[in-house]
């Protein structure tokens, strides 16, 4: 290789990942990703092995939220296949993961043989994966390889979607051929537009008496987080966040309310979002989610939407507005104010925990882990009840709560925190998740243990799929009962504490958060009738659709 | 519900899978399916949760290949895309499985709302799975659900391949309307061609010297065992038998050699086989592992080859002849032989085992195994040396070894070995996985516990990825050692071995057989350079591959 003139397609792929800020790729080895995975090795990129591929695919996902794209490389069919759920996961919620699969060589499949790993002919893989990615290249042509990961990449970074790139193994090595740089179309806004929509928003906002700010989930996405803190600095405007949103302002800043979610927010947001006379959506999806299963009662005539490409204020929209430009063009509109926030007063501070004997609940729970956060810690969060009770969770810096928050799927915390911690070594994990969904990727802590990280878990043990029992009580919702505070038994380093009481807990967090060396787990009993103040209400809006059909 | 006249389209779908021979249904609940779970545990068919989705799609293969078929149901979204790669590999591995994703109801898809598990257009999911199943239907018209619920049974049944249904919830409970059968044009074999094709056979048997039978997997995918073993007894022909078709004749009957793989069998197999003057090949797939990396050496002039809907015998095709037609004409011809057996010696049984403080190996453990196997036991085997390893093994009955043969996928063994037991209560599983294979889907191991199962899984432990290791070392085929042995300490009730030497798995294997009342786990270590023979030269040969890739 030594006469080479230009890189290889699989070295031009690590350096092209590499500096789109992909430093670590997750995933399995398998044969028809070795070749890629050799020369992994020998690069800047760094190799994090997990023990499945979901789990890789999640990884990444935690990964990307943290830093902008993450990667991971598996094998053909058996891996690859393995990752379709969290990769729609990626879709469904706008993370820039890059899957990267190995494949039989092109040489190898021209005869059409019957190969172990194959399912069917060698381009359903691509076209299973062409309907949850945004892009979908297979690199079986040297001449024009890097253009396709270039495009690839670029796609993911610009759509905050999943993209595919097969590397069918004997093109790994195939030199490939620098072309002239496609120009990328930059979206830009229209001006005449945005100054329209720029002055009619501050009209309005000059007559509101009681205007607010909605914050969304896209502002994460576009990594619009300062801008944000910027333009609340500036207006003084108080600030809710939706679900999936949580976190992209800190939860500490005065400007802050809490989350909106209809009938699942707490009385205090829901009566100032609903009566408030303008409300400025940043970035909101109005999915079924974040508008609490459709309960959110939003007059809207009374708001002003500033989605990913376009701005609709009341009726009226205004195309071709990209939200960091109206973001950036309102902040540069209004003088600083010198409101004062005026925040929804927090719970007194001054309750007794741990009260020694008394069984722990999901409340209590939550409000002693709020008293627990600190500056360097980071919310990974899975689906069950832990994700409604999260709600009144309040993380410190911004972009620290990570969960699958719209796609809801099961199992993602665990894998997920493993990519933010290597993302973001200065942080540590603190994840939630509930019994159900630990039973499914939580043996991934193997892979923190490994790696000298230290989360901390905090499993809601409500004895089963107790959001499932909200709706439909059944057998189905029983599950065999683990002793995951046992879990260091099978694996380690990793401690693990078993909490029925508040004094319990209180001891198994103290000797958790001293222990910085290795993850800890924290096997928290809850009765399994006793559920957030969400998950209750959104049980009953869900009971009431089932009946209808059963 | 008093008055309907007819069953809902839930309930016929219960009825006709439980006519087909399904009496359990694996999977986990989720809201969009919680309704038909509902009419499940009011039926006869009995519900088997499983820790995660593609668990419940491996159990079912499993099921599927003890009683001819095996169906999971699903959430939409996060259940039904965590299966594709199980449902794959049941496609590869003609498997028919049935699987039942619940959906978003018809009426709320109308305004295609952002529901949680959504992950693009409601058509993605349905356009995923028909690349990977021989029928796809979705059930959102009750006028003809019930005809395409026949369809897709049937065509599973006929193919041997999964089937995909997807129920819409609010259609779970809508009454069906019984039409007329569509007439199923059953596959008659061309009459002519099948006499010609038995006479021409006859003549080439009644003149070859050496001739043998090479029996595949299509045979137990069409539920050929006894038409096989009878074949034998009227014929008094040696038999060998594929990988992927291994245990398709009792593996301890006199006319068994054992398995040809190519480069990867016996010697004394490969001998026979490869010189042999007429090999009647029935059902046997020439895919990459059943021809040892296509290794195998057979002169196909020389060769018989019955197919699923064709018989080719040297260089001419008899097209439309049913398997089990050719195989009963020929039965039927054949004058009942008193041909004693030429069996190949096998090794000396009076080997002393445990010599005490001897590291056990592959080879010994392989050996005692052997030994150890009953007529009450069904071997279902991971992918990785163990594999390999296996073809030494000699089962007893019929159809007591399953394995991803050919798809190879890893973590198949212990779900499907749930399958297995669930669909022959009277069999007890001996599981063997490797250590990377264990830790992607080992702790299904739990709903084996809950339920009372008592498989036996033996940990072929050789510190990582041992087969990738033959081929391409590199610090991504390391993983973090799990004490296996004490995996009854997160759940159970579960007994759990360690062993490093042939006394101490001696002792293990001893009180596993013992315990009839749970699972047990035996950890054996093996030394990382300790592999079968058949995976020495496997790994010989794909090393060549990617030595020039790389």
């Amino acid at each position: 290789m030594s006469t080479a003139k230009f890189d290889t397609i699989g070295q031009y792929l690590l350096k092209r990942l590499y500096q789109a800020g992909v430093k670590d790729i997750f995933g399995v080895p398998g044969d028809y990703v070795l070749g890629f995975y050799d020369l992994m090795i020998k690069s800047q990129v760094r190799h994090i092995g997990t023990t499945r591929e979901d789990s890789a695919a999640f990884a990444a996902d935690g990964y990307a939220r943290c830093v902008g794209m993450g990667a991971l490389a598996v094998t053909y069919g058996v891996g690859a296949l393995n990752t379709v759920n969290a990769i729609a996961g990626a879709y469904a919620e706008s993370s820039p993961v890059v899957l990267i699969s190995g494949a039989p060589g092109v040489s190898e499949q021209k005869d059409d043989p019957l190969i172990h790993h194959r399912f069917g002919p060698f381009t359903f893989q691509r076209e299973i994966f062409e309907r949850i990615s945004c892009a979908s290249v297979v690199l079986n042509d040297p001449v024009i390889a890097f253009r396709q990961i270039d495009h690839a990449i670029e796609a993911a970074r610009r759509c905050c979607k999943p993209v595919y790139i097969e590397l069918p193994r004997d093109l790994v090595m195939a030199e490939g051929y620098p072309m002239p740089t496609e120009t990328v179309e930059r979206f830009t806004s229209d001006q005449a537009a945005l100054s329209e929509a720029i002055a009619e928003t501050m009209a309005l906002l000059a007559h509101a008496k009681s205007p607010m700010i909605v914050a969304g989930v896209e502002l994460h996405r576009r990594g619009l987080q300062a801008a944000l803190a910027e333009f609340v600095e500036r207006t003084g405007l108080p600030v809710v966040a939706t679900l999936t949103g949580k976190s992209v302002m800190s939860e500490r800043h005065p400007a802050y309310l809490g989350i909106y979610e209809g009938a699942m927010s707490s009385e205090a947001v829901r009566d100032r979002v609903e009566k408030s006379d303008l409300l400025l959506m940043l970035g909101v999806t109005l999915n079924e989610i974040d508008t609490g299963i459709y309960t959110a009662k939003l007059n809207s005539h009374s708001t002003i939407r500033a989605a990913l490409n376009e701005v609709v204020i009341s009726a009226h929209r205004y195309p071709g507005i990209a939200l960091e430009d109206f973001l950036g063009a309102l902040a540069g509109s209004v003088n600083k104010s010198a409101t004062s926030y005026v925040s929804i007063p927090e719970p007194p501070k001054n309750y007794a925990f741990p009260e020694s004997d008394r069984p722990i609940t999901t409340a209590r729970l939550v409000e002693r882990l709020n008293s627990a956060l600190s500056n360097d810690m980071i919310v990974v969060c899975d689906v069950g009840d832990c994700l409604f009770a999260a709600i009144d969770l309040r993380v410190h810096e911004q972009s620290e709560f990570l969960a699958s928050a719209f796609y809801t799927t099961m199992g993602f915390a665990v894998p997920a925190a493993l990519g933010a911690q290597i993302a973001r070594p200065d942080r540590r994990a603190l994840i939630l998740a509930g019994d159900g969904a630990f039973q499914m990727t939580g043996t991934e802590l193997s892979t923190h243990a490994r790696l000298g990280l230290n989360p901390i878990v905090v499993v809601f043990n409500n004895d089963g799929y107790s959001t499932e029992r909200c709706i439909l009580e059944g057998p189905f919702n029983d599950i065999n009962p683990w002793r995951f505070d046992r879990l260091g038994e099978l694996f380690g380093p990793l401690a693990g504490y078993d909490a029925r009481t508040e004094a319990e807990f209180e001891e198994a967090l103290f000797n958790a958060l001293n222990n910085q060396s290795m993850p800890s787990i924290i096997n928290v009993h809850l009765a399994a009738n006793d559920s957030s103040e969400a998950m209750k209400r959104l049980a009953e809006h869900l009971q009431s659709k089932i009946k209808r059909e059963v």
